[in-house]
């Protein structure tokens, strides 16, 4: 059985999540391995907050859930890609449907994406 | 001027690349500001090696150029998504299209794809 390589970046891992109908690519995270097997036996996406230095389950105050449909490992075993459901459309905390809502045009970034529900009203105080 | 933080990493941020036309994720590297700066500039994908300690201009040695159609940014300003044409129809070492070419089921990784090159070809000693 191979293992994920949680030693090579000090216990944290790159995990991007990708919406597995559209392959638009929602986000990046970091999992360590508690999150990593929380994950994978909840089916539920759960990173690691390195802000907040805690298990994050993604969705815990939004009640935007990912349902995890896949999980993918990439050749150096350090990197982990989720194909997801995104629960409520956004994965976003602006309230897009993909934090990669910028896209660099010269020396400016350009908003490319839509606002899918208004932060204000999501995430109480 | 919106400015890619490259210091709340130690001066590397994640980079995903994503094959422009069909969303295939090819695999994720890092970036520092110079690896970053001169992928905007030459519109060709350049990584920053941790293992080699140095710029990886992806394809220096296979061929497998990936062209840069789209730079986008998240909304922490920490994580690069890059859309690419991938020369040679393969991004990763091993010889698959993507980097993550193998999938979690239970205690096992199934590899999900087919060789798109012959690794041993490619990279000559």
């Amino acid at each position: 059985m191979v293992m994920i390589d949680f030693d090579k970046s000090g216990g944290l891992v790159p995990a991007i999540a990708q919406d597995a109908d559209s392959g638009v690519v929602l986000m990046m995270a970091w999992m360590n391995r508690e999150a990593y097997e929380e994950t994978l036996r909840t089916r539920r996406a759960v990173y690691f907050s390195r802000s907040r230095n805690r298990l994050w389950r993604k969705g815990e105050e939004s009640g935007h859930y990912q349902e995890v449909r896949e999980v993918l490992v990439d050749c150096d075993a350090d990197t982990i890609l989720l194909k997801v459901h995104q629960i409520g459309g956004a994965a976003c905390h602006e309230g897009y449907q993909s934090c990669f809502f910028r896209r660099v045009e010269g020396d400016d970034w350009k908003i490319i994406a839509e606002k899918v529900f208004d932060p204000k009203k999501v995430y109480q105080k």
